[in-house]
């Protein structure tokens, strides 16, 4: 029986269990890659751990999230990060330099190795043939310290492309025709395999726009082959040595298949307020635009920031738009500068922001009341933007240029431009890792600097045999962790102050969160499907901690979230019976006893002592998960592992 | 007896009164520019007025402060100027195209005519031989308004020039050396006018550098004489037909000379906390550098970038430094961009932010905990970068791009750069104002569009014989308008909710102020000398209106927040006894009789009931003052005047 991709590399990495579908496994992790806002807590988790370097091929910490720095807290953050990554061995990527996702693609990314990453988007690397899965950031301190990555080995579907885009047609309704086919929970448990005669016509940009945007479908990763063009990419960047081919067996077997026909697809966006509301941009019509916006980690490509210099080349900007644009990387940032794109697209009236996530994750730029905004970006999430009224649009670039020049949402192949991207292929990328900092080799010299902003993380207490609390809230379906702990410019410099930080725990859905979990401690939360879908930030599993929350009894969870809530040491249990969820309410007081054993079995008996009625919920843990839970979280696992006493 | 340029720009816009020192005469405004953060609350004062169009030759509004937009409120706030601006025949600079200051500079200013702009760094376009003086919003909306804008005639000081600059000497520190010599207070009523032989040496921007900073000394403005390096100018900028020649008479009279040989000048800092804290470089050593910001309306000219460029070119940033850089407007921008000048500073390892103030009014940027930064800008007041604990150093461009390299505080002519400023000079400027939108002839199809944070001004009530409150805070000298109404990231969004921003008042000095003058109505404050210095904001004078202020009782007072506080109805009062100040505390109980009589003659006696003791005060003002005094306010005093009740 042949091999796909991921079971080749999977295989190449197994140290525990074995990989069968559902079962867990252990995984070797070669590579890891933090940002900022998660970064700090990963890194004083690592320093917990007492270990002198990390263990990994080549960890990477980037500053690309926290850039606005209004307040001390944000400095402070990326001076403890580039000192405790130059203690450590990790190699520090200034601010400025770029996003996570892109200079990793650009500069670290290695067909067949493992990468784990502290944010969401690391599939981005897939695009390579990586094996990039996003996770909380302890597991990323775990994995720096030479431990595996436990996953619930997952299924995989193959994604098979036939055919050529046409023009104005792009890697971005790839992915937003596959998030229409799957939704935003469709990919749970699942990883998506690229394959097919349609690859070959994808650049690596391309493909990492689609691995990137693959997160949104709760899917552990998805994955290219690396095959010739992922070897041209490779060559432009002067690192022909890290890449070799990667391709499934002929034979292979998967899951699940999809196919997509590239030649019958046409340019769409996700409407609001999710990134599975997919529309033609016809079909939505000529919507009256107030703010273009061009970046973020899915589409800030130096491909992607020529073709958008192309279309607005010789244009204006619409009098009523924002058009803003934010290069990914400085690689990129400096080729167009030098090139006259950068010339071309200033000249059209954008304004140029710095390279960073910036507004995707609603640092700044947020747009107006009630308005109206195209992003190139991967989430539109409600509130995401910094503004509850905005109605966010994500599209591909061209829609997004095009749309800057008309004032209205509009398809390209409606406008008569006549652009020709035909000579955008690059030979030679302006390589200069000068900011990129080598950790030292006088560990010794080296003084670790902690700002006053940076609080030791919560821990939890070892589980006990019986939990009584109230709902603290109850929740709609595919909940967040942005609706659990928002993520804006105001919150963004307190992500390593949880104490602070938890004030806001679901802020935007509940105001009262907090005191109410405050006065009620040892309460619960109800979720419906796909609870804690979106960003990894495990500070939407450290913040409930905080707070005193005990255990999250939902419908269904997406993955990252449930693996952080069992790291914090919070139980995820979900409905035997969905029906379950009708009958019980917020403020409800809840009983839960034999806890012991029924994580053991896999199934709780819960009692809802306000209603009077009693219901089971599945609670199935492997065994390193069981004694996690009990143990009151991971760090205290591996803590008390270590003979350390509570 | 021969004129100088200010008595002749001066009588050929005297509308009311005459120039005779000291008194108050009206001037014809010409020109206006408003920014966004000053700006929103000058035309909800200019609706008020109910006019239909501006009666100016050219009123501006500017976008450059609150671009960061975290949040609805920016962006509506933008987008009611935008729609306010149309409606009343204001050209509206969109943001991304730049600080209102240089785009002014560039594209708007013209010798001999006169500009009220709502900012303190107006006086920039004195660099043309303008006469640029900055107001607070509603004198700005009054000029608007066709309205003459009234000023105590001042002193006119020549500064005479002479020699000829060093190599990596600049323009700062001319501007540094008269403040070092003249202190933040000693250009309170006075104009500095520059002339000499060592002018024809200092290329327009140059001049703006110094006109610009001039702010810090307290004087009404600075201006340059228009020449052939003004003609060159105008030239490259596509605007030959807006020049005249300006010149001093011959046998001019100033009422003070100061000569100033630019050979003896070296380089210089503003080390904290005040831009009159001036050292030089050598003096003080090598201090290791955690920021450098190049930008802000001072030093973010093409000549200044340019020579920023050639200093980093082939050269790294400090791996402990993060260096920040801000084009003064998107012409700056394009053209860096266009000759390869960006390409090289990016190369650098330095971070582009967008066109606009950034940093330098604490909009982002900010150093972490005990950092050092150097920076290109005009004020380096306590807490003013967002970092109370930040130690923040003022020089010139090139002082900044060697720290930013070296990584300590140096003096360019310590290091051996070998740099060759010579082929900087522009014989044409690349002119684009597609970002700079016309206003509408059809007036009747424009909807202001008013975001829900936009709320009305304050009003004051018509004065009573009789005041009675506590002294609410005793200030120290030197209060900026900073301290009094902070302005940073997380307050300039709400610049038009005065409401909001009030509960803000003092709390970089004193947390308890708002609270403290809630609870004691009608109170006063007390401060030292130069009180109100720094921005024009009217902020800061409104904040305190709606916290119920009812007086200031201060040694000396800065001009324009003196204007602003009779402008909102709040009595400034100057001891006749400086010792006084010593006998008074905060919260004393005090009051003041016989107030009609005493403001028509120039004094009050003021009781302090908690010691027991009496102490008079000056209370000058003139006719026109009286009245918006006893109507409480200059915009009730107009309302009166057209006979509309209270």
């Amino acid at each position: 029986m042949g091999k796909n991709i991921v079971d080749k590399i999977l295989s190449a990495h197994l140290v525990e269990g074995e990989l069968l579908s559902g079962t867990t496994a252990g995984i070797k992790i070669d590579r890891t890659l933090t940002q900022d806002s998660t970064g700090t807590m990963a890194y004083l988790q690592l320093e917990a751990m007492e270990i002198d370097r990390v263990k990994t091929k080549r960890s990477v910490a980037y500053i690309d999230h926290n850039m606005l720095q209004q307040g001390f807290e944000n400095a402070d953050d990326h001076k403890y990060i580039q000192t405790v990554a130059n203690k450590y061995g990790i190699y520090f990527s200034k601010p400025g330099n770029g996003i996570c996702h892109q200079v990793n693609l650009e500069r670290f990314s290695v067909p067949g190795d493992t990468l784990l990453g502290s944010d969401s988007h690391t599939p981005t690397a897939g695009g390579v043939g990586m094996l990039a899965i996003g996770a909380g950031g302890l597991d990323v301190a775990l994995a720096m310290a030479g431990e595996p990555y436990y996953i619930k080995v997952p299924k995989v579907v193959k994604v098979e492309l036939s055919g050529r885009l046409s023009p104005m047609v792009t890697s971005k309704d790839i992915i937003l025709e596959v998030l229409r086919r799957q939704t935003v929970k469709g990919g749970v448990g699942k990883i998506y395999e690229y394959g097919g005669e349609g690859v070959k016509n994808l650049s690596v940009p391309q493909r990492a726009t689609i691995t990137n945007m693959g997160a949104e479908l709760g899917a552990t990763t998805s994955i290219f082959p690396s095959d010739e063009k992922t070897k041209e990419y490779f060559k432009a960047q002067g690192r022909e040595q890290d890449w070799l081919e990667l391709k499934a067996d002929k034979d292979a077997v998967y899951d699940e298949i999809i196919k997509i026909d590239l030649s019958r697809l046409e340019p769409m966006v996700a409407a609001p307020h999710s990134p599975d509301n997919i529309k033609t941009c016809r079909e939505i019509g000529k919507v009256k635009v107030d703010q273009v916006a061009i970046g973020s980690c899915t589409n800030s490509s130096y491909e992607d920031l020529m073709k958008v210099s192309k279309i607005l080349k010789g244009r204006k900007v619409a009098d009523n738009v924002s058009l803003v644009i934010a290069p990914g990387s400085r690689q990129v940032m400096e080729m167009i500068a030098r090139n006259g794109a950068l010339g071309d697209i200033i000249s059209s009236g954008a304004r140029i922001l710095e390279t960073s996530c910036g507004p995707c994750i609603g640092m700044g730029q947020s747009p107006g009341t009630d308005a109206v905004s195209v992003r190139t970006f991967n989430r539109n999430f409600y509130g995401r933007s910094g503004t509850n009224s905005a109605s966010v649009y994500l599209s591909s670039p061209e829609v997004a240029a095009v749309t800057a020049i008309t004032g209205y949402l509009t398809d390209p192949r409606d406008i008569d431009f006549n652009v020709d991207f035909s000579d955008i292929k690059v030979d030679k990328f302006l390589v200069d890792d000068s900011m990129i900092i080598k950790p030292s080799d006088n560990v010794d010299e080296i003084e670790v600097i902690r700002g006053p902003n940076i609080k030791p993380f919560p821990l939890n207490s070892r589980l006990v045999d019986k939990l009584e609390g109230k709902i603290i809230i109850k929740t709609d379906d595919n909940i967040t962790t942005d609706h659990i702990m928002p993520s804006n410019a105001k919150l963004l410099p307190f992500r390593s102050n949880i104490p602070y930080l938890s004030n806001f725990c679901f802020s935007t859905i509940d105001e009262g969160f907090a005191d109410k979990a405050k006065q009620n401690p040892g309460g619960f939360i109800v979720g419906g499907e796909n609870y804690g879908q979106g960003s990894s930030r495990e500070h939407a599993a450290l913040a409930p901690l905080q707070l005193g929350i005990k255990g999250v009894i939902a419908k269904s969870f997406a993955r990252i979230h449930k693996a952080n809530l069992i790291n914090s040491g919070i139980i995820p249990m979900e409905f035997e019976n969905p029906e379950d969820y009708k009958k019980i309410d917020q403020m409800d007081d809840m009983e839960i006893d034999n806890i012991f054993d029924g994580i053991k079995n896999g199934k709780l008996l819960v009692r809802d002592k306000s209603k009077n009625i009693s219901f089971n919920v599945l609670a199935v843990f492997n065994e390193k998960e069981i004694d996690m839970l009990l143990a009151g979280g991971k760090l205290n696992s591996i803590k008390f592992r270590k003979g350390v006493s509570e």
